[in-house]
């Protein structure tokens, strides 16, 4: 029997919502901070197949999620094309080569996925073994846009002075970066594809913080080329942080799913697109320091919203927070898949 | 004869787009920077009245701005309800006092806008005296969930963790808190047309970081209570940056004019709200910093997209940032003015 979450993604009936989490194998879980302890840094612990597949288990031991998600980062790629990628707690992700001017994307070269990244490869085959088909696996990449962001910024940077800078200075050099982004993300996506993974997903952190014709062009296009590049055997799910004005032409991409953040009314959203993709999302993750009253109550106001029918996946509208109680999880995916039965009928 | 600011805001005939930019008496200017040196820090330059009319003035003796903006700050109120504001640069807002408990709510008294915050109206008469009937001046205030949020933080806080714990967490007091804030903000703003500025916006800097459902109770509400509860003299902007999604709703609050950022396309804006409000935006702060042809083009594609017709007050989608060069603005002023003139004919 297909798993709930593939079903859901291809709008097929189910039983009651699939429901996994951004960010579910993470600090939140004791059992992941051990983990990542004994890894001694976070980019050990994805770049170690053993360890990155014992951290993607763990949420799938504790709550009855619907999907695995592979353990890894949005910024592998640049790491991969010889950027330096270091993650510090706290301070975030840096590279210790940033691009400094438009020139240096001539130097850029595609990462071979079997090679330079056969450690996310290794994982997923890890993974698909000791999940032995129970549960779906998704992987995933970040988006064009969202990759240049840090690979100009060097690391976070909540204005993306630089990028933009790019962007509005240099366009025609944008532009070819974002084209060979686009490429890099297709081949490493259809690796993870070939090594087992069941679903994908583009993590487009930051296109909300471009205007419609800039996110347009630059973080949709790119996006919407991986997604005709991709092998046909996998749905993908497309996810704009802060999209929600653009959710008719995300879903025309050719994705199957579209993420939700928060701030969109899901009954508004599959009002505009339902008919054409599924919809994953979108409770605050801030609900989860509430009561589990609270929880309830705002999983039901989610659920009723998008009413009946298939082609729903209940996520958060962001990663969860490291300081969330497993408890208000357990509650949480507890009173998804009890209280959404009533819808699917 | 009226100015084009106040036209444009009433849906009048205007000759071209008139233009002002959110924080355009602010750290760009050199001008500026010297005075505030004078003035030791942020708050006395806020606090006294000659020295907010000196750097409210600034930047209309450089460029032909439509409209001058009282140079204040957004947390003058919670300030005047005893809470300790300091402002440090590169720190942020800071509370000597934020709010700890829920029931802290209880001992918070409204300001009397004519004694706590009489420097504020002192200014304001004093910018009205020195702008002669040439410019009119624009009155402002923070939304009631914006003031909220630095209030239960105690400053900024990206993630919102405690104002979002208050509001799931403690509903009830958290809407008596928004009623007191929303009375506070609408006696100080009275206080403020009595006092002479020809119209009022209301910065809803954090309401984008809501759900919808939040959204319209905790931040869109109150301020709708404001728009209703202000003398009726003079026309009110409501600003929520990240709000794209719920411009309906903000356009039936009763306002004027509705602020855009940059992430909302003004052409689909009109269709959807251009028939009730003026629009106000909505270039991204960013492109200030590219070359002045592609200044001049991303200012062409904004008027292109608004089109013909009245209703446009031009302005950036969010405040100017210090690092912009004073000639950038130069340019994206006389663009606006020249350009825009063939849509009003």
């Amino acid at each position: 029997m297909q798993a709930r979450f593939l079903s859901a993604l291809k709008r097929e009936p189910v039983d009651c919502t699939p429901v996994w989490l951004m960010r579910q194998a993470g600090r939140y879980l004791p059992e992941y901070r051990a983990t990542r302890e004994r890894a001694g840094d976070f980019l050990t612990l994805c770049k170690t197949p053993e360890l990155a597949c014992e951290v993607t288990l763990q949420p799938l031991a504790r709550f009855p999620f619907d999907a695995a998600i592979l353990f890894s980062d949005i910024l592998t790629i640049p790491d991969a094309m010889g950027l330096g990628l270091s993650i510090e707690e706290g301070v975030g992700p840096r590279f210790k080569q940033r691009l400094e001017h438009p020139a240096d994307v001539a130097r850029l070269g595609i990462p071979d996925p079997e090679r330079e990244l056969k450690y996310v490869t290794d994982a997923v085959r890890l993974i698909k073994r000791e999940l032995g088909g129970r549960t779906p696996l998704i992987g995933f990449a970040g988006s064009p846009w969202t990759l240049a962001t840090y690979m100009i910024e060097g690391g976070g940077d909540r204005e993306f002075v630089r990028a933009k800078s790019w962007l509005y200075g240099a366009p025609e050099v944008f532009a070819k970066l974002q084209d060979l982004l686009a490429e890099a993300v297709t081949q490493y996506l259809n690796a993870q594809i070939a090594a087992g993974v069941d679903a994908v997903m583009i993590f487009d952190t930051w296109g909300g913080v471009l205007s419609t014709d800039a996110y347009q062009t630059y973080s949709l296009a790119p996006m919407a080329k991986i997604v005709r590049g991709l092998s046909a055997q996998v749905p993908s799910i497309i996810f704009t942080k802060g999209g929600g004005l653009w959710l008719e032409q995300i879903a025309a991409s050719g994705c199957a799913g579209v993420g939700l953040d928060w701030s969109v009314d899901i009954a508004d959203a599959k009002q505009r697109i339902g008919a054409q993709v599924a919809l994953q999302g979108n409770l605050d993750p801030a609900v989860l320091r509430a009561p589990h009253a609270v929880i309830e109550q705002e999983v039901d106001r989610i659920l009723t919203r998008f009413g009946t029918g298939p082609g729903h996946v209940f996520n958060l509208g962001h990663g969860i927070t490291p300081d969330i109680e497993p408890d208000a999880v357990a509650a949480m995916v507890e009173r998804v898949h009890a209280s959404s039965r009533q819808y699917h009928r």
